[in-house]
C-alpha cells in the first residue's frame, strides 16, 4: 500500500477535536446572544444557482466563485459544443450568506415574519488564492433584520455584537440598566466605529466632489488605516478628483471632534446645506441614542471617516476595531435596496457580518478560552482483564446516565498506556475497577493532574466525581 | 425590477427557523450523547482533492461526485486541450464522512490520540436525480473509534446509538444498570440489527457458494426487505448462483431461530466447519454479550440476514430498523482495511452512519418534537411612540441580561399588528409599555395564548417571565 496525498486542498482546513470545541464555544456563545435578542436561525444551501450568484460582489467576486461542473450528458452536449466556464458550469458554491437572505426573503415573503430577524452561520467559498488568513472555505456569521426602516433595528444589532464580544470575554462584565451618557468608565476592549452613507455624502457635497468621483473617494478614504492621510490625498488624486476638493474633503474631516456628543452636534451644523447630510446626521444621532441603552453604550464611537466597502450599503455603517489590531472583527449596516434584486421589491434591511476567523485568532493571543471546553471527556474507565470487562461497561453505562461524559478504554493494554492516552485527551480522572476493587466494591480513583490514587466506595463514584468535574 | 428564480437549486433545500431549530434540537441530541461516550467532534473541508474521492465510491459513486470547475488561466489551459471531465476539475465536493476521516486519520496520525474517537456532522453532497426523500446535500451523522479491534467498540458505538433514539423519544426512560439478558420487557420503538460479514462468509462456504460469487449474493440477499424470499433467490440465480447452492444458503438462513441466544447458539454449531464462520460468530456473540451492559440492551437483533451494502466492512454489521417503516434509520460496522487506503497502514476501525433526514421525518410523524422550542424568542417588547422608545430598549435589555429571549418590535405600528406578529412568531408574551404603564411603574403583559392581560410590577417582571416560560 503507498501513501495517498492526504493534505486538505489548499487554502481549506481540518479542524481537529480541539479546533472544533473551540470554534463551538464561540458559536454556541454567538448563538445564545443572537437568540436571547430574538434572531432565528437559517440555513441555506452550499450550492446555488449561478444567475443568483454572478453579478453580485463586482467582477473580481465573480472570479472567485467556485463553479459546479455539469454532469453525464448534459456535460457531454457543451464539450460537444465550444465550451466556456459559465456554460461548464450550472450552480456555484455560496460566496456570501447576504445574497442567500435575499435570495430566501424573496422566495418565502409570504411565509416569513413581515420583520424577518435571522441569524445564519455557514461556511462561505471563495476560490482566492491562499494566503496566511486567507481561506478558501471559511466560516461567516451572519444576522439581520429584514422589514424595517427603524433606527431600533440598527441599535438591536450592534447590542447584540456587542453583547457577544463582551461575553467572549473582550471587556468587563455588563451591567443590567442603561447606560446611555457613560461612554469612558471602562477600559475599552473593543470599539464599535458608527457612520452613516449620507454623512458621507453630505461631506462629499460640501466639499464640492462631484457625484460620478463619490464611489472612488468611498475607496480610497477606506484605506486611510492602511495608507493614512497623505496616502489617501494621493489615492484621491489618482482617481481624477481635483486638489482643492480633496484638500477641502480631507481638510473638513479631519476637523471632526473626539466624543461622540461634540461629533454628532458638529455634522448636525456643518451638514445642514446638504438634504443627505442633513438626514444622515439625523439618523446617526438616533442610532447612538437608541444604541446607548444597550450594551454597546461604552464602545459607541463615531468616525466620520468610516466608510465600509461594499457598495450596497444606503445608510448607517459600523465596524468592529479591536486597539491594537489592525482590519476589523466585522462590520455591517443599511442596505435598502439589496434584496429588491431578488424580489423586484425593495425591502428595508440591516445585518452585520462577524468576522469569526479574527475573533478567534484574538481569543488565542488574548488567552480568553476556557482551560477545560465543554464537550471534553471527564473520566476515562480504564480497561482491566477479560473478567472484569462487564463490570467496566456497566460502570461506564452508569457514569453517563448519572450526566458524565465517559470514554470507555478498549483494549487491555498496561495501565501506564491508558493514563497516558487520558492524560493526552486532557482527562483529569482515570477510573480502575480490577478484581480487587470489584470485591471491595469500591472504584480506584486516580488524579492524573496530582498523580493521587483513592478508593471510592461504588455506590458514590457518580456523585463523587459530579462535585469534582 | 424584475423577480429572479429565487427557488434553492433542484435537490437542495433552503431550511427556515422552524426547520433549523428542529434539526438542532436532535444534532445537540446527537451531539450530547456522543460526547458522554468521549467521542470529539471533527469537521473536514466541503472540498476534497478528485484523487481522494475516486475509486471509493464504485463507478456509479463516482459518477455522483460534483466537481469544482478550474478557474482561470488553468481552465484556459484545459479548454485549449481536448477538455474532460477530469482535466477540467481538480477538486470535488464531500461524498461522505467516511473517506474524510480515513485521510484524516492518515495525514494527523501522530498528532491524534492512539484510540481515536470522532463524531462528525456536516453535509454530504451526491449529484443523485432529485427524487421524494433524495436530495443533493443532505447531512450525515457519523460517529467511529478508530485503532482498537476490541468488540467493547462495537457495544460503545451501538450503545450510544440506542441512547439517542431513546433520548430523543422513540422508547422508554432508560434504567440505570446492566440488564444482559432482558430483551422483551420494554415494546421496542427501534430495533438494532446485528450480523457479521464472517457469519455470512461461513454460511456462504457451507451452501457452497463460490469465492467469486460472494459479493453477487450479498447484495441480492441485501434486498431481502424490498423484493422478498422469492425475489431474493431470482437475482441469485440472475447473477449466475446455481440452483442447489442457493436454495441450500436461504434454507439455511430461514431456519434461523428468533431469539439472540438461540440463534448465537445455532450460528456456533451450523458455522463449526468453517473457519471465517466461527470467527465471526464468537465476535458476534461478544458484541451482544458487550452491548447488553448499555442502552442497546433491550433492542438487539442478530439477524444473518443483515448484509449492509458497503464492500468495505470487514466484521460485525449493524443497522437501526423502525417497526413499520421500510428502510433503515442508520448503520455501520467495522472497516479494518480502509483507512490502509490513505496511509499505506491498515488501521482497526468501527462507525455507524445516523440517518438524520429519516429521524426527522419519523420525529414529524410520531409527534416527536416539543411544542416550543429551545431557541425561540419568549416574549415581545412591543414600541409605543417616540417618547417610550427608550424605555422599550431599556426593558428589553433589562430581560436579556436575566436571562430571556426577547424580541423587540421596531416600528410603532398598531398593537393588533403587533400581537398578529408574535402571535406568527410563537411567542406567547407581549410586553406593552406606554405612558400609563411608565407612570404607574409596572409593564403591562398580554398572553397571547388566553388573550388575557395584567400589570406586572416593573422591578418584577425579569422573576415573572422566569417562572412562567
Amino acid at each position: 500500500m503507498s501513501k495517498m496525498n492526504t493534505a486538505p486542498v489548499s487554502g481549506t482546513r481540518d479542524f481537529l477535536p480541539l479546533d472544533v470545541l473551540r470554534r463551538d464555544y464561540v458559536i454556541a456563545t454567538i448563538e445564545r446572544v443572537y437568540q436571547s435578542y430574538g434572531f432565528e436561525p437559517l440555513e441555506t444551501p452550499a450550492l446555488e444557482r449561478l444567475d443568483t450568484l454572478l453579478g453580485k460582489y463586482g467582477e473580481e467576486g465573480d472570479q472567485l466563485i467556485f463553479r459546479a461542473l455539469k454532469r453525464g450528458q448534459e456535460l457531454q452536449r457543451v464539450l460537444d459544443d465550444a465550451p466556456t466556464e459559465n456554460t461548464l458550469a450550472d450552480a456555484g458554491l455560496r460566496y456570501d450568506l447576504t445574497v442567500p437572505l435575499a435570495r430566501v426573503v424573496a422566495e418565502y415573503r409570504h411565509r416569513l415574519p413581515r420583520i424577518f430577524k435571522r441569524y445564519q452561520i455557514q461556511p462561505v467559498y471563495r476560490a482566492d488564492r491562499p494566503a496566511k488568513g486567507r481561506y478558501r472555505e471559511f466560516y461567516q456569521c451572519d444576522v439581520d433584520i429584514v422589514g424595517s426602516a427603524s433606527q431600533t433595528v440598527e441599535a438591536e444589532v450592534i447590542g447584540a455584537v456587542a453583547q457577544i464580544l463582551r461575553d467572549l470575554g473582550f471587556a468587563g462584565p455588563l451591567g443590567a440598566g442603561p447606560n446611555p451618557s457613560d461612554q469612558s468608565e471602562e477600559p475599552a476592549g473593543f470599539a464599535v466605529r458608527l457612520n452613516h452613507r449620507g454623512v458621507l455624502r453630505g461631506l462629499m457635497e460640501i466639499a464640492g466632489v462631484p457625484a460620478a468621483l463619490e464611489g472612488s473617494a468611498l475607496v480610497a478614504i477606506d484605506k486611510l488605516d492602511k495608507i493614512g492621510l497623505d496616502g489617501v490625498r494621493r489615492e484621491l488624486d489618482e482617481r481624477g478628483l481635483d486638489l482643492a476638493a480633496a484638500a477641502l474633503l480631507l481638510g473638513t474631516m479631519a476637523e471632526a471632534p473626539d466624543t461622540n456628543a461634540a461629533v454628532l452636534a458638529w455634522l448636525n451644523e456643518l451638514l445642514e446645506p446638504s438634504e443627505a447630510g442633513r438626514q444622515g446626521a439625523a439618523d446617526l444621532r438616533k442610532v447612538v441614542e437608541y444604541a446607548a441603552y444597550g450594551p454597546a453604550a461604552p464602545y459607541l464611537r463615531v468616525d466620520p471617516y468610516l466608510t465600509r466597502g461594499l457598495s450596497y450599503y444606503t445608510g448607517p455603517v459600523f465596524e468592529i476595531a479591536f486597539p491594537g489590531f489592525s482590519g476589523s472583527g466585522g462590520g455591517g449596516g443599511r442596505y435598502d435596496n439589496l434584496i429588491g434584486m431578488f424580489s423586484g421589491q425593495n425591502v428595508p434591511a440591516c445585518g452585520f457580518s462577524l468576522g469569526l476567523e479574527r475573533i478567534l485568532l484574538l481569543m488565542e493571543e488574548r488567552g480568553l478560552f476556557p482551560a477545560r471546553l465543554a464537550g471534553q471527556p471527564q473520566a476515562l474507565v480504564t480497561r482491566g482483564d477479560e473478567r472484569t470487562t462487564g463490570a467496566s461497561l456497566a460502570l461506564a453505562q452508569r457514569l453517563r446516565v448519572g450526566g458524565l461524559r465517559v470514554d470507555l478504554y478498549p483494549d487491555a493494554d498496561g495501565y501506564g498506556k491508558q493514563f497516558k492516552y487520558a492524560t493526552g485527551r486532557g482527562i483529569r480522572y482515570a477510573l480502575l475497577l480490577g478484581a480487587r476493587e470489584l470485591e471491595a466494591a469500591v472504584v480506584a480513583v486516580k488524579d492524573l493532574d496530582s498523580g493521587a490514587q483513592e478508593d471510592v466506595p461504588s455506590g458514590e463514584i457518580v456523585s463523587w466525581l459530579n462535585e469534582r468535574v
